[in-house]
């Protein structure tokens, strides 16, 4: 393994390439990003060694790190484009769509989906760290579907990044992704509004917001262009976990206009064990 | 100033105690728990160095740190006991109710209404850190009813902890504090059954969870005990504070149904500016 190619220099794709090369120097690194600027921040923080728009020929690994509503097209291009011993690994956010839309195409067993569960709320290659995927989970889709060859390859660079491997079906992640991903940024996204709607009202409102509220709310700085997408592409069951959390606020929002402080005890009780399983599952 | 009695040793009251003993190592504390455990806790960490049920005729401050259902009738009390130059400070999350309870109250001078923006989702005495209240928001509500000379006091302690002064009315700081605390512990609560009452269906679902779910969710692992009062307390505010919550959550649920990106986009890119808001703010 000497190439990889790196499509999508943003925090994902940055991170991954500044973490890899920690990890194996020798390697030489090209990419590209549709946005010029985070190109030149990318050249300019060492994320690459050389831009190149086509996949260069000599590439074991092509990496996509852009928008899940750029993949699919992206993902058909680099396939065709690409050299039998050449790998194709994509970080979206949601698999079920990808996954059904490469599912016969000719060179599917040289597809890797997957999905490093890491990120922060910024956004761009100067977002970048080398420690964002550190002991992150990876989660792999269908991966009997891909040539043991070129998964050996995959295993190796995941290992070396010290990530923990998790294997499902394309819809269970994106069921799941729905419930423990997608819905926080949207609570958040929301939180933050309803508070910027009081600000008309109370314009000194955010004087008196705690750490409590910056932690809620700090999924609302995310990037709409990364997100959009995702709502997009994982409707239903963003639909599905949104009704379960409208409808568990507002039987919450009952307990409360019925003065019923034992039921809001108790409930607020048994959601406390969030804690444990939340400290264990680190 | 000499002596200071606290009134509930958990995690605020016990924090103060800590940070205050640093700063002015010649003061003696006194103080109380209605928890045995909390106060032989508090005992051993140095919270107070020792235990009275009363409030030693000698104390220049009381500090009442317990959740809010037992502030009315602990304060009320408070002040039937005091000396003349003796202050009563309340640290209670909602202040409304409190400041009506004793606007008739003989001694209504002797008593400072409270509330520092500080705390985690832990509880109790061995929660408590020194560095809690440092350069947090230290709210104040009708200070023109405290006697000018105990204020003074107030202010000395206030400005020792390197807290930062606020002032409100009562009614206020109620308001604003169902949008920017109330709801957030609400909306954290309910993202946390949402996604407990999924793990029956999905039993590895928090295997996928990131920090961005970590992040939403922290504060459902805060204390049924406290948080149920406040919402007693706070009920009007916190009922228009959700409505709102669940009235943005059922629009962007609209959108995401509707497949309308571009309004998806817009609005999250519109709620970005809370990064810039919130940064500036600390």
């Amino acid at each position: 393994m000497n190439n990889i190619h790196v499509i999508g220099l943003g925090l994902l794709g940055g991170s991954f390439a500044l973490a890899l090369k920690k990890e194996k120097p020798s390697l030489n690194f090209t990419g590209f990003d549709a946005s010029e600027r985070n190109l030149k921040d990318a050249l300019t923080l060492g994320i690459i060694d050389q831009s190149s728009e086509v996949i260069p020929a000599e590439t074991d690994v092509v990496i996509l790190a852009t928008p899940v509503d750029t993949l699919e097209s992206l993902l058909l291009s680099a396939l065709d484009q690409i050299q039998e011993n050449t790998l194709v690994i994509d970080f979206g956010s949601t698999k079920e769509a990808l996954c059904k839309a490469v599912a016969d195409h000719p060179k599917r067993t040289q597809y890797l989906a997957g999905h490093p569960i890491a990120g922060t709320e910024y956004s761009g290659p100067k977002a970048a760290k080398p420690d964002l995927l550190e002991k992150k989970v990876f989660i792999i889709c269908e991966m009997e579907k891909t040539d043991v060859h070129l998964k050996g390859m995959a295993y190796d660079i995941l290992e070396s990044l010290n990530m923990k491997l998790r294997f499902m079906d394309p819809e269970e992640h994106d069921r799941q992704l729905a419930f423990v991903s997608h819905l926080s940024h949207i609570s958040s996204f929301m939180l933050g509004k309803t508070v910027l709607d009081k600000m008309e009202d109370d314009k000194n409102i955010f004087d008196m917001a705690g750490s409590g509220f910056a932690s809620t709310v700090r999924l609302a700085k995310s990037s709409p262009a990364m997100w959009a997408p995702i709502m997009e592409a994982n409707q239903g069951n963003i639909l599905d976990a949104l009704d379960a959390y409208i409808s568990n606020l507002s039987k919450f929002r009952e307990k409360i206009a019925e003065e019923d402080k034992s039921g809001l005890k108790e409930e607020m009780a048994s959601i406390n064990k969030i804690g444990d399983i939340l400290d264990l599952g680190r």
